[in-house]
């Protein structure tokens, strides 16, 4: 499989370069690339500079409003053309200075503090907090089946991840509606507050937050995440039959909506400028760590694939559009205002690309196009070898590409290698430092190699089916 | 590609396991492997152990013995058969305690410490230091064009890895010659010492050691390695033409070989207990960090191959041995002595698998077989999705066992992703946390995966041609 594994073919010795770009001039494209961004690219520098500008970037937040100014000024910087940003109103809640969950009982542990963090979207305590007894479960079901068993306590939501999922995704999609409506499903059971085991299959001492919801006429009680040595003790505990009594402690609140922005760049195709090629990620970020790989790094990889097209003079048939969207954590606000934008143009949308699964060493994509048009985009992404994303996987293209496929426009997103992700995921760990800068170089250039060769592409590729008939 | 990517097929929703695994023997047991270790593994423990109890296990050391009876009773604990050790002669080289590279002049920067650690192999510096003065090149080519420049002072050998190499291995490859040969070439042309750009594509503080080598006939002059910072200082400083005189301190020796040992163990075939798959890594490692990766990874994913075969009653039906080996770092005697020792068999050798590229995330296998035993192997490194390493790449085996490919043995290598493994490579970070608990599991799941499907194959693979005869 030559075409698959160019990194590799030179395992034998050392092969020079050009013997492989020569014939095939997409090939020779996503050599300059992947050359240009390994040795003098810019990704990591971004990233620097995002991590160390807007660290805290929730939507509504002022460091939301400096990423997008940072964003506008870099791609202007860049070279891009039509830069400009789009308005949003977006959900705005602040974590505040409180988050505490200390044992009350049993006796030989209390004063003990469980590290928590408020969920996205949480009401508060009162000042004093909440004190009621724990009831541990690992699933609705469960809880369903206690009865009145939770009313006036806490329930902590235990389920872990499943080690088992080679694709820890997976395992996150297993176990993430705890966090999502541990605190309905607490609520209509009675109980005054729902915490969560983090979302994380690490061990560990850090509580990893994320949205949770609310639902019309259940009443609205604290969530918080616990970390997953927090839940291990709590659940232990509850186990060895002591009554475990604990004391919570939030202050977060809602506040209005407040404007924002997506933050857009462009470079305008040469022959066909009304057909687009969208690639991005979002530009907020949970309000601990840095959101490096959440989604710094999707943001600073599709800002650098336009930059390296720039740079390398390869000027696009069709326009290649940077789209860093905001709100994607809480509400998609970013994503709704851009279909809704552009709607006239959706059609001449040809495809849309996400980053949004850290900056980790790239495999390939995700895509859902099915068909002729699976195996064209293979063809594709079968020419991206050296830059370690040459498959084609089952999935999505993201959160905030995901509606463009209802207007038929062609989606896909970049794999990363999944192992670590959810270690640092939404926790004080997502930071600069856990990105790796070649992976993330790598990442640049896998999505500017993909959009160079679908922009280019004589035909587009086939548009996505309509979307089926919901059975109501 | 459902039967490569078996992972990410989930991505659309819950897809329960036993769907894939009830239809194909073969993929009930990598998928019965795959659980085992992800979900109960003991890989990371024994790595943890390895780590802690001879972090430092050169060959000859008290560490490399320490590791041999851990490894021993690892493999008797782990219930496994015919639990030996197979003596061979290493040789014993000690790095001593000083270590120190102090620039004399220009006079700003006096008395500046460059971090520098000696290569393996490397004679002693006088014990009041070797002083002289620097000269930087970036190859043998270009030291030899300097005609008399060297004499008498110090050559450091600058040339960086390729960032521009997808795979930093390849880029490993086109540097290593300089830590390899740096000292003999340097000393025809009469420098006094042998300083090396670190194999690393990191710029940072630490210097990585390794591998030198002497030619018989040649003046045996001081070998170290310096970190790519200092590196970077020491090049810009005599680019700017000062004058740079630097004090080299090295108390390393070389002292007699020493007895040391392979340590081997098996689950025997059901039905052709006489026809041999090894499984295997080295447990000698520099004496500098622990060895996590480089090979501590390895040697347990190898030592839990064949736990995990026996923990999930899958007897083969051939013999699965697993095999450290000593000596690998600085003589590869226990590879010889191996070989010495089991000439009659190795006809009945079937299969070869190492493991020395880290613990990381399993991409696949390397093979230099060719032809339909090409095709055959990759049909079943295919079935490994769920380890992550279902793709066959161009390469060798691995240097432990590339002596059997002259008995005919049909060989392999893991292959893991490359990009961080140069930033831990012989140097104090190659430490157990640089090691990630699910990567290193799932290469154990893809070892024991790989050894069971060829172990339990009806016909064997077929053996690799005698190599070309050589023109001399």
């Amino acid at each position: 499989m030559p075409a698959l594994c160019l990194g590799s073919l030179v395992f034998l010795g050392f092969v020079p370069r050009p013997l492989f770009t020569l014939s095939d001039p997409r090939r020779a494209a996503v050599e300059a690339i992947v050359d240009e961004e390994l040795e003098r690219g810019e990704a990591w520098r971004k990233l620097e500079e995002l991590c160390s500008k807007a660290p805290r970037r929730l939507s509504g937040s002022e460091g939301a409003a400096r990423a997008v100014a940072w964003a506008r000024e870099t791609l202007i910087a860049d070279g891009l053309e039509n830069v400009h940003l789009e308005p949003c109103l977006v959900p705005r809640w602040e974590r505040g200075s409180v988050a505490e969950l200390a044992v009350i009982a049993p006796q030989a542990l209390a004063g003990t503090k469980i590290p928590v963090l408020a969920l996205g979207g949480s009401v508060a305590t009162p000042p004093e907090g909440l004190e009621a007894d724990l009831l541990v479960v690992r699933s609705f079901d469960e809880l369903a089946a206690l009865g009145e068993r939770a009313r006036g306590g806490f329930v902590l939501f235990d389920r872990a991840m499943d080690d088992a999922a080679y694709d820890p995704f997976d395992a996150y999609g297993g176990a993430v509606d705890q966090r999502s409506r541990g605190a309905i499903e607490g609520a209509k059971h009675g109980a005054r507050a729902a915490l969560v085991r983090s979302m994380t299959m690490r061990r560990d001492d850090h509580p990893h937050t994320g949205m949770m919801q609310y639902e019309e006429g259940v009443a609205r009680i604290p969530a918080a995440a616990v970390s997953t040595n927090g839940a291990d003790l709590l659940a232990r505990l509850v186990a060895e039959e002591e009554p475990v009594r604990l004391r919570l402690r939030l202050d977060c609140r809602t506040l209005d909506p407040v404007p924002s922005s997506n933050v857009i760049g462009e470079l305008s195709g040469r022959e066909r400028p009304e057909e687009v090629v969208l690639v991005g990620g979002h530009l907020d970020a949970w309000d601990v760590g840095e959101g490096a790989h959440d989604d710094g790094a999707g943001c600073v990889e599709s800002m650098e694939a336009l930059r390296l097209l720039r740079k390398l003079d390869l000027r696009p048939r069709r326009t290649v559009r940077c789209v860093l969207f905001m709100n994607e954590e809480n509400g998609l606000a970013g994503a709704q205002a851009y279909l809704a934008a552009h709607e006239g143009e959706l059609a001449r949308h040809v495809f849309a690309i996400e980053s949004d699964r850290g900056g980790f060493s790239p495999r390939g994509f995700t895509s859902p196009i099915e068909g002729a048009g699976r195996e064209e985009l293979a063809e594709l992404v079968a020419l991206l070898g050296r830059t370690g994303a040459d498959r084609l996987f089952p999935g999505g293209g993201g959160a905030d590409i995901g509606a463009l496929a209802r207007y038929g426009v062609p989606l896909a997103g970049l794999y990363t290698d999944p192992q670590r992700y959810f270690d640092f995921h939404h926790s004080e760990l997502d930071r600069l430092e856990a990105v790796h800068p070649r992976e993330l170089e790598l990442g640049a250039a896998a999505l500017a190699s993909l959009a160079w060769l679908v922009a280019e592409r004589e035909a587009p590729l086939p548009r996505l089916p309509p979307p089926a008939p919901k059975n109501e």
